[in-house]
């Protein structure tokens, strides 16, 4: 029979790795059976609970700590708790042993030079030691979680008007200049440049390209939440554009979990303005191609790494031809001036959405009666807006009427509409042979082209060719009329929205100062506020590293706390 | 200055083919500038009023025809006006020229061979139609759209109990033993079948394989409903099934708008155990992986049709000797017995969440912290259910806690939990090495497997370890006490993933008798009931085809079609 015996510590403020080592020590005492330290969150009663820690009648807050000894008899029980403080105080005196500054100002003077300081404390500290850590010019590599995304945002936008860098809330990897900040592993210095906003994601990728012989010239983590809406991934736009200026970055590797769709589309533009090869593995995120521009879609964390090197090696010839292929074209709804929008008449139902799924990455806004997501449903089908998508097979446009593979009249109506819209510079349509179809379509889509061309030289129409050379309607023949109508023709929806979506996006011009280089290859200088590993981790890498022994204001008194910020806001 | 005529004729039914052919008709007479004949449903009215083709006040139910010209002058609107019916009659004249039989049963005995009946008359009556040819023991090929989802249903489930084959409604197109039905493009006989729920989706697919050198064995359209999860399949999975057993068939493809997700797992587990190589493209769902056992993942159409016309040629050495070497494993979880649960115990977020990507598409029902659909949520994160996968780096599981990349502490109590339960048979961990990670955590991970397996040889353990050869923890030694402790290792997910899921679905038995293949290798006869350009294409092709003269029971009136079907109903 074992006995189980608490102690409940109300209040005060304990390290994790603190918590941790007293657990251990405790359940290595003699007649210990098991031991839980916790602080007495609800979680953590159901799992003291789970092994069966957890004591009858317990009153205890959240905030208190907990300290449960599970022993052969009371005596070993209670013999374990009373060393709870020597055990405590063994820990402290060893910290003690190196001199440590107490706070960020004096770990700054020990290290003016250092460009970064990482924060591990706990989530509702984290915000106000990152807030101190931008005041003084400083880049955040932001470990803690459970800070409030009002608080992220705050201090993403502060960081963005300063030309700082906020990796984080919850960023666990990072590796700057070939030194690994949190949880990072060591990889071969080289020309791959990754923004993660997905910690273990970038460790994958970055261990994997080191295995294939790769090697990374910088690892940016921007947090789990920077792609969210709410945050518009300001640092992941701030790390694409700072490795697209990067002269030692060649290849770029963008990892997420599925972003909101808005800010994927928003990234795509500036990933695409990079000027340099971008993989893209947005996980979950469903891809319609395998590259689009110069962006490549990898559909897990390995194949992100193989494309990457594939690329930084500019060995795989198939790659880097086609990628010097293109490089000076730019498609006709590419610039900044006028609107510039397309509008997609298809026939063919799965041909409109495979079109809709790969130029919705790209286009924005896009809309169409065929919807991926409910926000792009046309209003009014009769009158397009911004670039459109129509499947004209659909109910609405069918109801006793032949489908548009057998009729064109209405797609025939439609295209002269579009084209006298002078917001639209390029008409897509899909042009379905076989058995069955319309005996002769180019006979009448080719003199509507040529048509709506002639008093428009700017409106590009380009049309999908599905068809065979053993087709009855004579593939070569369509072919021919098409292009002699003057559209530029394509065998497949994937070759269409290619040349749809090349040279489309432009760098925007930026308000605010860019993130310096010099951060990133002067030899890396840091200070550590928090988990004490993650420091001896920089001076293993030969980093310098100042640790500060960080207490919580006011002892953890949220009450205190406040009244101290507001009294430090007022002596500035 | 041009004037707008126009005339309502009330109920009636006219085929689309001949609305179209009035309206060219007419749009073709002297002074006639363009006409619109249309059934006056609402749609139709916006449309008319889009060409400028709308009177002001117009008097005319949804099923009314309308017929409006757009002339010079008043004569000459008035004068088109008065050859509407002439233009009807000659119409009707050349198709009374060939003698066709007037219903379904007169047309089976003129072609009592004919094992197929194309349905394309509007889709009010279509499921009537239908009925009738299933009664009648033929596979249908229903290309009528606006069909009830209740009927769809009734058919596909009428047509499974029989061993038939409904293909649609809303079906566009189908290859059956070289011959096209509705929509088809020609293309070379061959070893590729596939399976569509998309019409030009098919299309696309397959003159792409016809253009790469490939060729088809048979492809099968089932409707654009039939992955959804009111249909459940039932159309798909009976042609999986069939050209599992077709000898002609080497490689399947699987082509589809995004199905739901049930839908999807249970139709990739009958195409997972067809015992052929199985191509896959639900266009715009996500993709965790390339390839999965049987299974090859395609992001866009062509790019199936370049994995088919791959591995059906088998010259790709790399595709065929991978696949040869998998043949006969089988996975752990694999078997129809007792319950054979995974359950995944992750410290990295990402990699639990690509686990749970890669697991979702075979696993079922699988639960977890970290859901990518909300049905996927674990109500009571301390005991798993199903199969299971934990990101335990989580906020529940890290309150005032070090993260599970610093301390096992959960997860080795966690993993001690799983292992007692007998319906687990694979526990799948991470192990991330790296700076700032654990120093030694096969120092606690290895016993613990070992003695979770100690009482159990039938648990097997994976462990996907994140490391390099330069890692502090040093990854060879990490990876001799994993596998020394009878874990098996997998540097990445995707590997984990594929080992987990191979041979993992075994075919089910059916209660209902399988479709039979005689109807796909004999010559095709079919019948054709409605458009007349499909009954053309047929004989085109050289089938044996019978069109049938068809009209609408009771002249189209609802009441005595439906009194009319009643009586039948009592005389059988």
């Amino acid at each position: 029979m074992s006995t189980i015996k608490y102690e409940v510590r109300p209040g005060a403020y304990y390290d994790s790795v603190v918590l941790m080592q007293l657990q251990r020590s405790l359940a290595g005492l003699a007649g210990v059976v098991d031991a839980g330290v916790v602080m007495a969150t609800a979680a953590n009663r159901e799992l003291l609970a789970a092994s069966d820690l957890l004591p009858d009648k317990i009153e205890a807050k959240a905030d208190d700590l907990l300290i449960v000894v599970k022993a052969e008899d009371e005596t070993a029980a209670g013999e374990a708790l009373a060393q709870v403080d020597s055990l405590l105080q063994r820990r402290r005196s060893a910290a003690a042993m190196a001199f440590r500054p107490r706070s960020l100002e004096a770990a700054l003077k020990m290290a003016p030079d250092a460009g970064w300081v990482l924060i591990s404390v706990p989530g509702r500290y984290a915000a106000g030691v990152a807030r101190e850590v931008l005041d003084r010019g400083r880049h955040v590599f932001l470990y803690s979680d459970n800070v409030a995304l009002a608080d992220e945002l705050s201090l993403k936008q502060e960081a963005h008007r300063k030309g700082l860098l906020v990796m984080g809330p919850d960023c666990g990897t990072a590796i700057i200049n070939g030194v690994g900040m949190g949880f990072a592993n060591r990889v071969r210095r080289g020309n791959i440049g990754l923004v993660g906003a997905s910690g273990t994601g970038l460790q994958a990728i970055t261990s994997h390209i080191h295995s294939l012989g790769g090697g990374v010239s910088q690892a940016i983590g921007t947090g789990g939440r920077d792609l969210k809406a709410e945050i518009g991934a300001i640092s992941a736009r701030q790390a694409l554009d700072l490795l697209s200026r990067d002269p030692q970055t060649k290849v770029i590797v963008l990892v997420s979990k599925p972003p909101s769709p808005e800010v994927a589309t928003r990234l795509l533009a500036v990933a695409q303005a990079a000027d340099k090869q971008v993989v893209v593995n947005f996980l979950g995120y469903p891809v319609a191609a395998r590259r689009l521009d110069n962006l490549h879609f990898a559909t897990n964390l390995s194949e992100a790494a193989e494309l990457a090197v594939d690329i930084g090696d500019w060995r795989l010839s198939a790659v880097s031809s086609a990628i010097d292929e293109i490089a000076d074209f730019q498609s006709p709804i590419a610039g900044n001036g006028s609107q510039r929008y397309l509008r997609g008449l298809f026939s063919g139902g799965t041909l409109a959405y495979a079109a809709l799924l790969g130029l919705q990455v790209i286009l924005t806004p896009i809309y169409t009666n065929v919807p991926i997501r409910e926000e792009q449903r046309l209003p009014d089908l009769l009158v397009s807006r911004g670039h459109t998508i129509l499947d004209m097979g659909e109910d609405h446009f069918t109801q006793g009427r032949l489908h548009p593979m057998l009729d064109n009249d209405l797609r025939l109506r439609r295209l002269r509409q579009e084209a006298a819209d002078p917001e639209v510079r390029l008409i897509l349509l899909d042009v379905v042979l076989g058995e069955g179809a319309h005996p002769d379509p180019a006979s009448e889509l080719a003199p509507a082209i040529a048509e709506a061309r002639k008093g428009r030289p700017d409106l590009e129409v380009v049309a999908i060719i599905v068809g065979t050379d053993e087709d009855p309607q004579d593939l070569n023949g369509q072919l021919e009329r098409l292009i002699a109508a003057g559209a530029t023709v394509f065998p497949g929806v994937g070759e269409a929205v290619d040349y749809v979506s090349r040279g489309l996006s432009q760098p925007a011009a930026s308000a605010f100062p860019r993130v310096p280089l010099n951060a990133f290859h002067e030899p890396l200088a840091a200070v550590n506020v928090g988990l004490e590993s993650f420091y001896d981790s920089l001076k293993a890498q030969g980093a310098e590293a100042v640790q500060v022994d960080w207490r919580p204001p006011a002892g953890g008194n949220e009450k205190l706390m406040a009244i101290l910020a507001k009294m430090k806001a007022r002596d500035t």
